[in-house]
């Protein structure tokens, strides 16, 4: 792996490239170019096969505008913050906790501004650049900020995050799925976040897309009833004690995982197979991924357990690609609260229960005179009642009292007798707890790229895998001769006809062509020759090995065919 | 057809709701919910179908927050407004244009301000809301605006069309292509428009998803080489002629519109047609179906020629859904001059061309004593200049002037004759026209999902295209059997794991899932009776003709499949 090489390439061939470069760039913006956006829809295709199709979650797509309330109530607008300072002198702006890092090698993740300003004082850190006095570190709020409607009066963002765009309609969702638990839905684009000063290339955007699921349960209910596919799955586990006491990652089984308490639930650790299965399908080698968990000071206050799903690279050391959550309740709380609508779930026993309760007995004799025509009104009052607050009032020797019609109305110990009653309760409402693994699509490009990078002598090649690759066939003419150029090309369109991207090249020779195609990492490369004019074969060549064999113009389609989707070993096709 | 049928069945089903309807909602923001996503992303599929792998293009993303110098390049911050008005009492905000045509009935689009406010005021119009005075008209910018950066001073948009994010990366594009025109890169994405009341539901969006292609052409050369692919396609068209002189569409074959010049151009013809046919394919019927010319004064100033694709509905009469134009070289001119990059194209002559050039011959044996040293740098400078210049200035009778390292020099006529040069020139530098299409795919759902609302007696059904339903197939056990649930569950798995979206539905009565299917537009019900465990064989309904065929289990899945691609008819299968 190599950053600078790979990026290199990626700019050069259309893959990657900082967006507005003629208008001197725009730090945290960044261009698919035609190779990169093939190869990022593959790759969310494939995330749909695994998610949609292999899970039987359902995709919803919510604005990337929202309005204040909704961010507010998912605690956004108050705490989606870094510490941020400013250089009194240049008035270049820093992450506060990035400088600390960088100075005093001490991690000061989730301290507070206060402390962080301390820190600055008491270790004399100064401007990197031109080494003047740093201001108070403050909260920066990291939203991008916008107005919706012609008045300017209602403030929007861009969403931080898909999820909250799954959580907001959940009634709606939840009465697709017609009520019942559990259930799945994914969302599948742009997020945002207004970095202080993004200087990290594709790592650090301030555009970026996300492909995240929200996996809604019970919360009584945390096993997976497709677990044992994914039980005897190795994982590399860098769990928070063993953060803290500074020991490596450990490759556990996820059955084991689960047993000793590792990781918290069983549909969690399930998350965690998958996620690790996707990205081994996407030909990141799995020595180069582990699973980390959160420290408890970096995991969100309402979270019960979460893990990072992280690559290693060169430039940047282990990074972040996904993250998997126990979120709980909280969301679908928060949203109950500011909102006033009723996100909880009514979920049905198994069996009804039959639970005793205490009622109010009014004796019928003495209430008749007493309270006369306001009687039934009086008994009704009695019968919603709270038979035990009744208790409580005459244990302390005092009359209850009631509110009937607006007039108060005293019960005495005295007119009242106490009954148990049996009732049937058929379940209970309860907050769903939500799985939450989220998918930073940017970062796996980059890392798919970063690995697939391969130098073997005087060859460099993307090693990308067949059914991700964004070329899928190369077809060349040996030769510039106008016969086999017309082949050639009549191959490539029947390729592209057959759904296969296919592309003619005829430029430079033979071995440049071969050396442009494994730069930008097509699996394999028909060659027209003189042969084929005799006896209607050409040659395939396999960016892997450099094997090539031969074989008849008219199967060639359904041999690239088998040899893409994987059906096909290469080695098959020998005579 | 009928907006509210139709949209009372999105909302309750699960196609499109408001967004943030637990927020009491913000105008002009739509969810897309399990059904209605996985629509979207069928149509989106196979417009790629007809743009990248039929056409050859290539899609590119690019960023949706722009900075503020690439959209004064392309005109978006002085020219992207609407007329804005307001009352003066209840502080409402009006569309100008709107607000007239509504009263006055005239159609008053690319008036100045100061015109329409003249009109206001001419014709009383009033707030319809509370009867106020309304205020001038002024120009209001349609674009989100935003800071880019913590330090806040770079204004960002949300762009107000992914078009612009082809034309900033022309020259990485060109590169890719190899530098040779014509070719075609799309973008599919996010777009924004700030308006200022949007009322018409899906219609008038805040943000909607576009899909574009720039096709850069020569622009001396538009004419299509797939031309007669489409050339006895039927069009409808309703010309700017036409409708100033209040005639009715006409249905021209799509020769005879270029031959009679109604459409300016073969490319751009050929681009209607293609249109044409993605729409008929997504089932709308071609009678509510027309192109419609701009008018002189509503098309854009540096556009050739533009055209609607418009739909009919009931709600809003017709409605635009595609334009397709040729933007000519606006773009690419206009940011090569605000950029100062070169954004030209070199094209090559098909045959290098001599051209005769006159050039200036100094008299060398005057040029020695008369400039010395110098002399050899006044030659060079008289090599480089036009020499036409020169023999203007001798015919006035005056000297020519010219600066060598920043002394002036004269050239008397004297001192130096002209001759006459041949020069190879092999090509020029160009800038590419750009033929556009551009899609509103949300406007584009709509219209499907309005043409598909079918009443045919007491049966309500959308006849939804079967390649893009979003459920494939719905599966039920005729009654609550163990043993047909659970064959109706695995059949319907197996369906899902051969990529057909399939829905397992056992409650109710099965005339009430044939009603629940139909409404979302399944195109087939597979049932599973008493029958199927005699002969494992099960009953295929037909959506659309209410047939049923009854086949072996195992061939159901192959069976459906072809169905769903349009390979089998489904009468084939009768036995």
């Amino acid at each position: 792996m190599s950053d600078s090489k790979v990026m290199n390439i990626a700019k050069k061939r259309g893959f990657l490239w900082s967006s507005f470069e003629i208008y001197s760039g725009a730090a945290g913006f960044f261009d698919y170019g035609p190779l990169g956006a093939i190869l990022k829809n593959n790759i969310i295709s494939k995330w749909r096969n695994y998610y949609i199709v292999g899970e039987g979650f359902y995709e919803i797509e919510s604005p990337t505008i929202m309005p204040e309330e909704a961010l507010k109530a998912s605690g956004h607008v108050d705490n989606f913050t870094d510490p941020m300072t400013e250089c009194k002198d240049c008035l270049e702006v820093y992450r506060a906790d990035h400088i600390i890092e960088d100075t005093i090698g001490e991690d000061v993740e989730g301290l507070e501004d206060q402390r962080l300003t301390e820190i600055v004082s008491e270790n004399q850190i100064r401007c990197p650049k031109c080494g003047g006095h740093l201001t108070h570190v403050w909260s920066y709020n990291l939203m991008f900020q916008t107005l919706i409607g012609a008045k300017g009066k209602a403030k929007g963002y861009l969403r931080p995050e898909t999820a909250q765009g799954i959580f907001i309609p959940f009634k709606r969702l939840l009465r697709f799925f017609r009520g019942k638990l559990p259930f799945g839905v994914v969302q599948i684009g742009k997020a945002y976040r207004n970095e202080i000063s993004p200087r990290q290339g594709v790592i650090r955007l301030r555009e970026f897309t996300q492909a995240e699921a929200e996996i809604f349960v019970d919360p009584t209910e945390k096993k997976h009833p497709k677990f044992s596919k994914v039980a005897n799955d190795d994982l590399k586990l860098l769990s928070a004690d063993a953060q803290l006491n500074k020991q490596d990652p450990e490759i556990v089984k996820a059955a084991k995982a689960v047993e000793e308490g590792i990781v918290s639930s069983e549909v969690l650790t399930y998350q965690l197979c998958l996620a690790g299965r996707f990205l081994s399908d996407l030909g990141i080698p799995l020595e180069f991924i582990r699973f980390r968990q959160h420290l408890p000071t970096e995991m969100a206050h309402y979270a019960i357990d979460c893990w990072d799903v992280e690559v290693q690279t060169d430039r940047f050391g282990w990074i972040e690609i996904i993250g998997i959550a126990d979120r709980t309740d909280f969301d679908l709380k928060s949203h109950s609260s500011h909102s006033s609508e009723d996100l909880s779930v009514f979920i049905e026993y198994d069996e009804p229960k039959k639970v005793k309760k205490l009622v109010v007995k009014p004796d019928m004799k003495k209430f008749g005179p007493l309270f006369k025509g306001d009687a039934p009104k009086v008994i009704k009052a009695l019968e919603d009642l709270d038979a035990s607050e009744v208790q409580k009032a005459f244990d302390n020797n005092e009359n209850y009292k009631i509110e009937v019609d607006g007039k108060l109305i005293e019960i005495s110990s005295d007119i009242v007798s106490f009954n148990e009653k049996e009732e049937i309760i058929r379940g209970e409402k309860v907050y769903p707890h939500v799985i939450e693994p989220s998918f930073g699509i940017d970062r796996i490009i980059y890392s798919v790229l970063l690995h697939s990078y391969t130098e073997d002598g005087d060859r460099t090649f993307l090693k990308l895998e067949k059914q991700i690759a964004p070329v899928g066939v190369n077809v060349f003419p040996l030769v510039n001769n106008d016969n086999l150029i017309s082949i050639a090309h009549e191959i490539s369109d029947e390729l592209r006809n057959q759904g296969i991207i296919s592309e003619y090249d005829g430029s430079g020779t033979i071995g440049r062509r071969y050396a442009r195609s494994d730069e930008i990492g097509v699996p394999f490369a028909v060659t027209v020759d003189h042969e084929t004019l005799e006896n209607k074969t050409v040659t395939i060549r396999n960016r892997d090995n450099l094997e090539q064999i031969r074989i008849p113009v008219n199967e060639v389609y359904s041999a690239l065919l088998g040899l893409l989707e994987g059906r096909i070993e290469f080695e098959s096709l020998q005579q």
